[in-house]
């Protein structure tokens, strides 16, 4: 089986996730970076490049260069697949051109800075023909896929209630003003969109809690804060919402919670069950019952669902992290693409997307509006 | 230094929080019980009388008779205080007598039903000059009061986030239904309020959050919930809010969530620091710290605070629980009865509960308007 | 049910446990403090006697004063019981006088400073007829008691291996040159007998290991080491040792480990499940499985033994720590009294106490021959 | 910076450590994989490099031939460097011809079979001057870095006690009966060689303290068991040992630990602190201090030292697990293989392969004579 050729869209020097999707992409040798637009800087696209090993002639200045020059290549010369891993503004151009030419593409998170142009990209894809893959990554962890099962399948009962939270620390400060380039464009609304911390975290607990409830929020109440004098985008938040099976719960979001590194946890209790699953010790999932007691499951076990386990790849009792979650994902696509068939149940798709710009929307118009309003999306 | 003299109102046969109370006010040798009408049946209060040794003609059928009797008793005979236990509802009769006949009396929580009749109580303590102790007993566990001296102190530096919670799962079926006394008189609204979960255990998570952080709700917006159906009062909440100092955070309370059986469980972020308590584990406090490692302090070490350190009985190591929790709370109020001062700082007050009242009333007017409503209490 | 009368030997001022005793002995009102010997000091013994407001003609000078005034008393007014809570080497002398005299006896751990004065209690229990309870009081932990049930009835399988720890920092440091009274006596072989960390925290940990495995030491290979310059007893030991059911293990006890408080921990792997404990977290235990999910058990809860039920006094997520834990064995102990019946199955014994004074004369041998040796004990 | 080109002796089909270190060395693109005898085997040893899609040149049917073609390839064309990842019995050959060849050698623990063949691999290390790394992946996890820095450094002072251990349950039953591979040879002394637990599990738990604290054991004291009836190696072994500074402990290897998984935990105590790590969670490092509350230190802060810091790829909070952790170890034999300069500090060398050799053959001598031995090596 001949790796997949992939092309990066973003990832230039001093980006943090590029290199991370880089490394995930390679991780199970389902693909292999050859072509990129790493930056919107020509040189500095030039610099990763190199960095990289990449022939010269496939590292390119622009997306719309990359996407004019890749698609005129021959089959099996050409790249099999876009990744784009730049801010969230320039997620929507890249994402339709690429699609336009015929390419799947791997798109991160948020989906793009608006509604409008959350439902152009969807309907780029359903006129393509072709797949999307939104990188929402935490669902790709074995242990989030047993909870899956575990609600989906009814283990745990009917669902009642929700705790979602992802509590960071790292922006309690005003770092955007030293030239961290991380705080830079996530705290800048022209980049970011007008969410901050709604979109770079936000997003990843409501698409975890609709993820593993099967279910959709369908009112919710908002609020959003900038705790740091000047930021132009809120810093934390905190909803509470209802769900479209009668559950209802909370979610908060911030990164002004001094001391937390990357707290995603995911809480849901249901009539007989519940499941508790926190990201910084991701191999451990708490289960809980009614009248037994609270079970421990954990990665790699044979007592696992046909699922879970699919998504491991060392023995128990041997940690797998944020990157071979990541890579889950990246496998997922590889599959995904190879078969030209429908993206497995579990990758996260645009309609994924549009539901998590709408969220940040949402939460925003509640937040000015101090009142609950329908989630209609 | 002899025991004070101690008698009951409440805490008859079936009772839970009764025996808890006679346990916690002896353990420190501070009090001994002396009378008690411990049941409106006086059947009831004769038997329960029996069981603890009382001297049978301190046994009464009705607070009413006690109060009366006591009174005429010589002083140096007579009780020193009243602790009251019953039903919600219970509360605001007796403690209002005793008080006009000049006991000091602690009570349990919620302060009472109505915002009304917490103003009336308020009036008596007023009026009566005497010492009122509502027992809120989580503030007395050592860690809480290290949190709280931490918070308060400034350590943690500006508050901006409170997350609070109180989960339980032991009315997650219809427990009312099957004659369950704890759960009979807790979901009748007649004898426990409007207020359910509210009442039960929301109180104890509003009034920690405000003891720890030494900032007053200002506005809140709730929603509360009967998951059972043809339950009469609530149980579950989950409510936003805003503190007087500018800190904003989430309180969940829940008596529906399968499997978790009491955790009151407490999380303050400052700008320079956070504390985070967890009541099924009260010996353990987490501090976190913006650029240094988190530290883990423990009940009983010297390096802790002076008024945590003097709330412990034993060497750090050997676990102190709720019960010893609790009795702290009887051995401040032993103190500032014999002194005839002051309470002390950390006992809470009448004015404590009418705030509690107050949160289990904006709550549910939050929920039933769906808006944001004004704490003005 | 009218209270037991006790009787204290030791607990005078600047004793731990003496107050420990008295607190958990009064806690669940089976027994009333009426008389003691409180110290060799008679001043002492009357200023301690006085702050417990005991009867000044109860307050005794001497132990053996103690005795045959109590005994000379009527049935009814006498004491019922009496606690000794001495130093290791003032075990013996009361214990036998009191039992001669006909009375119970609770002692204190362990048991004596030599086998020689051992097998002398163990004859004069014998000949007296009258029960004795040693207060290895950690078994009483509920979730102990569920530990042992899962054990001896065979849940976990066949036993293979156990692991036992009691670590502690306290001593890490030259503690008895400051006059530190707890650590005055414990370093000094004629108050403490030949083992220092051995007798104080190591026979704990050899008693619950056989306690909750049913199976005895046959053979073990000690090592006992005194870190600190001129300390004249050990102050850790480390133990391999082997079973009579054929498992083995390895046994820690040591009073140097900085930062450790109170860390006595039990593991035991069976050939189908596992249990671990850990003391300074004791609501908690961990319950293995070989092909299913680890299991959290949690006092309280209606899921566990009839007998880790019974222990319990409020309802699960209630922490109950080290003194209700303590007081659980005065519980265990007033009942074994009251039936004039034998002890409870899971009250320790002279014959456990024998074991422990074997065990440690043992550690010695071995570590001093750098050799296996057999326990003929 | 061009890849290394990495050739592999072992990993065929069925193997789990060939997979894994092949998807370590890739990680962080340093080496690229261009040859290899996955297999004695020649067809599977073709196999597997079909699915690897090696030039089938380059996929040779015994390493003898692999090293002679390699050798005779052209420099820049022919392999870097060499991984050994075969059972134990095999390490010895492959490793001295690729040695006398000229390839640095990267190879699996434990060193060999016998400490007469790890002395003459030493030997051909020595002769050869070229660089041998010895595949003990653990101390490669920031956390072990930075617990290693601050024990040699002095932080937690004076080392006095060290508690090892690796407990796996895994080979609870006789699964080598049923074909597994990875039981099948790790059971067959004539490919594990004399230790079966000891070799596979116990040589990490020495190297690891003995790498953290930088003290060598001078003397132990050994049992090994094999609980599984009719197993030829031993499942299980603990060990008493002293330090050439004065400490001493104890080291516990099974894997018949029921329901543990892979449970290597390593606890150092000084005069002044101590650190606590658990491979299960390998972000996390307790550090205990005497007088002062315990820290949590975790993987990817800015509060760690140099070293460990090195060791992260992303930030604090996103888990790094074993392939991580076991990739740092090929990125720094990749460094210094590049500088053809002396391994760096923290590999494992020949000499630690030697010390692990030897350790085995103690603890059978030991556990053999039931003796105290001195570990001359």
């Amino acid at each position: 089986m001949s790796r997949l050729k992939m092309g990066m869209v973003g990832g230039g020097p001093g980006a943090f996730i590029g290199a991370v999707h880089r490394l995930c992409l390679a991780m199970d040798g389902e693909f292999e970076l050859v072509a990129g637009a790493f930056s919107s800087d020509a040189a500095k696209s030039r610099e990763t490049g190199a960095e990289l090993g990449l022939d010269p002639v496939r590292v390119y200045g622009s997306w719309m260069e990359m996407a004019a020059d890749e698609a005129a290549l021959p089959e099996g010369e050409r790249i099999d697949c876009v990744s784009i891993v730049t801010p969230n503004h320039v997620h929507h151009g890249p994402a339709i051109e690429f699609l336009r030419r015929g390419f799947p593409v791997v798109c991160d998170k948020p989906l793009t800075i608006s509604s409008a142009l959350a439902e152009e990209m969807r309907a780029a894809v359903a006129s393509s023909g072709k797949l999307f893959v939104l990188t929402h990554n935490y669902p790709s962890y074995p242990m989030v896929r047993e909870a899956r099962e575990l609600v989906r399948g009814g283990a745990i009962g009917r669902v009642r209630k929700v705790y979602a939270e992802y509590l960071q620390g790292w922006l309690a400060d005003k770092l955007e003003d030293t030239g961290q380039k991380q705080a830079g464009w996530r705290t800048d609304p022209a980049r970011s969109g007008p969410g901050g911390s709604l979109g770079d975290i936000g997003t990843h607990a409501f698409h975890l809690l609709e993820h593993v409830t099967g279910a959709q929020v369908t009112r919710l109440m908002g609020q959003r804060t900038s705790f740091i004098e000047g930021r132009a985008v809120d810093d934390d938040a905190q909803v509470l919402f209802e769900l479209d099976n009668g559950a209802n719960g909370t979610l908060a979001c911030s990164q002004v919670c001094v001391g937390r590194e990357n707290g995603l946890r995911l809480r849901v209790f249901g009539t007989e069950g519940a499941i508790e699953w926190d990201q910084e010790h991701p191999n451990d999932l708490l289960v809980r019952w009614k009248d037994r007691p609270a079970e421990l499951r954990r990665t790699g076990n044979g007592y696992l669902g046909e699922s879970a386990q699919s998504l491991g790849r060392i023995p128990p009792g041997h940690p797998e992290g944020y990157l071979e979650g990541f890579a889950n994902l990246y496998r997922s696509a590889a599959r995904a693409i190879r078969s030209e068939a429908d993206l497995e149940d579990a990758c996260p798709t645009v309609d994924d997307g549009c539901r998590g710009v709408r969220f940040i929307e949402k939460v925003i118009e509640s937040s000015e509006a101090r009142a609950w309003v329908e989630f209609d999306g």
